[in-house]
């Protein structure tokens, strides 16, 4: 039975994962935030208590900490008594928290993959350039470490094992959608950091299909959707971490992840891009300044924290999985509908980052439970997903299902 | 009679005036360059020489100099013996440029309105907050200062000058149309540098209307102009140089001004603008870094001069004025069409680089002759416009006119 959780970075994902560890800190214990900038952990620390999160009493503590500094990621570790880590800081620091967590022995759990600054999109699957590397020595270790579990990657690779456990023999294909039918009011923003935000799509889009990796260029393939609640939605084929670790364990299925955009987005993203404003190499100013052009854009755009007030609408994040039955063609759709304005009512965020920052939480509690603690590396579908399921349904998201048999909760 | 040209600047439109005053080094005497980076300069000599621009025999020099720094513009000035500046630097540098040659008696001569870096679009009219203010200093020191003497403003101006001479008793209106109907092939790209072009739309709009200065947004006001060569093109009201000097001059009239711009120019500029990345404020990166966006822009975007040796088409410049004679309503076109691909031949240069520098060589040919040798302070209608048609026609950039009577040369 581990506890005590220290959260990794401050961004509208931490703020979410504060208030829902708060929430839960019977079962997760002492609650620590750790980042860069200790005012900012400070304002979610703030937020938790006016909205009177902690659900018994208890440690509640923020820290400054350089997460690219494995050592001092440790030395917090151990000050602390974390035994889990929630890593929701930039994906430029998910190794050297992983190698803290490994000399520490505390369970691990990320939401995106590991990313280098200078490098957009390098070679599938992507997962093996990086956090893969270390399974043999969590395993060695006996170190649990659950990557990519937020909603896309995370409670989406659950949704395919569920549909593919449950409802086939045998799995064709797995369509993940990812569709947000909120609306911010604001002429152009991100709903998490633009520099990441942007990275997934100025990259090549790989999709696995046919037993092989597939490459596109991203807006190329587009599809319009008929979805629970959101309705028609035009969604666009595009690179996502899930894809790479589904197409490890269902090699034989082809696996695509489609994201929702409007025509808007996809205009002020192309005039950008095709300038060369989306880049992370650095350009020279006529005056000398080096300067990487995403870093100034992602300086003009709102800060996507500052959305939440006034997001209203919802997102409808889900699996088309299709397969064979007793030799018969079957399809169904997992899903959850989340709401902007009741995230913001109930943690002070908006939806994306509420989607985004609940599953992390449902699996530290799961691990606090002894249900996921599997003392190594395991991606989400490699777990039984209906105890995280049922963790979501009360903290949050419900899942639900949609098929011939019609449109019902998942353990309905 | 004064002669011996110091050019100040190193862009593409200082390549343009290098080689015109190189194809009339007859008239004008030495020729030097001088620029920040020595290396731009000699690249333009470079191409003089292998243009064999030079008609005759002659000093052909590149120098190295900070034009913000006044006191080594007049040593330049002195040390070169040049008794003609033009300046087609940057607009930053026009008032240092200024005081070096009243400093030291030499005739001035520029193509665009003095600015300041971090100041956009002051209040009008603008050639009061900065250039008119040294007026009486050069009538009383008999310097010769040409101010806005590139095409518009500077020929535009003349135009105006020269329809309000000839065909009216009373001037109504001065609607300077200008319309590049060329292509340069790239996504997007600025004709002359992307900081001073942007600049240009990114405040308020000022015109002269029923004697007052009209403010508007940029892109509210738009109208379909049918023109010679380059037919139907819509045009929009834009703040430019001119309108304020001729609101001055003729404070009787309406004073507009028109950028032609195509629906994809509008939507990059509106999706930068929109953005914040047109700001010539600085804003501050996640790591700290301080930056301007507009210079980032400036740095992703081509280099103007780049797109010479593809471009095509043609650019039409030109004044429709409407006024009265003899009781009657008259209204007449004055213009000129320049060719993009055409200047590149002669000169190296694009159309637009090419419309702006040649009007300043005429005007330094003007002073060396003794014609223009003002030795006062002069924005180009103030000054007579025959002349420097005359010259215009043989030097490249040939004076049309078109009304009633038919589409003609001016002086047919």
């Amino acid at each position: 039975m581990k506890k005590n959780v220290l959260i990794i970075g401050a961004g509208g994902v931490a703020q979410v994962v504060a208030h829902k560890c708060a929430q839960n800190n019977d079962v997760l214990g002492d609650i620590h935030i750790a980042s860069r900038t200790l005012s900012k952990c400070e304002t979610i620390l703030d937020s938790v208590r006016e909205k009177q999160s902690m659900k018994t009493e208890g440690v509640l503590q923020a820290h400054q900490v350089d997460a690219t500094d494995s050592a001092a990621v440790a030395r917090l570790i151990n000050e602390t008594g974390a035994q889990i880590v929630i890593n929701v800081g930039s994906p430029f620091v998910n190794m050297s928290v992983l190698d803290a967590c490994i000399e520490t022995g505390a369970a691990y759990i990320d939401t995106a993959i590991h990313e280098e600054p200078d490098k957009i999109c390098e070679t599938p699957p992507w997962y093996a350039n990086y956090e893969w590397k270390k399974r043999d020595l969590c395993a060695e270790k006996e170190v649990t470490a659950i990557l990519g579990a937020g909603f896309d990657p995370g409670v989406v690779n659950a949704f395919a094992r569920f549909a593919i456990d449950e409802f086939m023999d045998e799995v064709k294909s797995i369509d993940i959608v990812d569709i947000n039918a909120g609306s911010h009011g604001k002429y152009f923003a991100t709903n998490f950091d633009p520099e990441i935000n942007f990275r997934e799509f100025t990259g090549t889009v790989y999709s696995w299909q046919e037993g092989a990796w597939q490459e596109n260029a991203m807006f190329e393939v587009g599809r319009e959707w008929d979805l629970p609640v959101v309705g028609k939605q035009t969604a666009y084929m595009s690179g996502h971490d899930e894809v790479h670790s589904l197409a490890a364990n269902y090699p034989h299925a082809d696996v695509r992840f489609w994201m929702g955009f409007g025509e808007h987005y996809i205009n002020v993203f192309t005039v950008l891009k095709s300038i060369g404003l989306l880049s992370e190499q650095p350009v020279i100013t006529a005056e000398g300044q080096e300067v990487v052009p995403l870093k100034v854009v992602k300086a003009c755009l709102p800060d996507p924290a500052s959305l939440a007030p006034n997001y209203t609408g919802k997102t409808c994040i889900g699996d088309l999985v299709k397969g064979v039955k007793d030799g018969k063609e079957v399809e169904v759709f997992v899903y959850n509908v989340a709401d902007h304005k009741d995230a913001y009512e109930e943690v002070g965020s908006q939806g994306i980052s509420y989607t985004a920052g609940v599953p992390p939480v449902a699996a530290a509690m799961l691990i606090a439970m002894g249900e996921w603690d599997a003392k190594a590396m395991k991606n989400v579908e490699e777990l039984d997903p209906k105890p995280f399921f049922t963790v979501l349904d009360r903290i949050g998201l419900p899942t639900r299902v949609r098929d011939e048999s019609g449109d019902r909760a998942w353990n309905a």
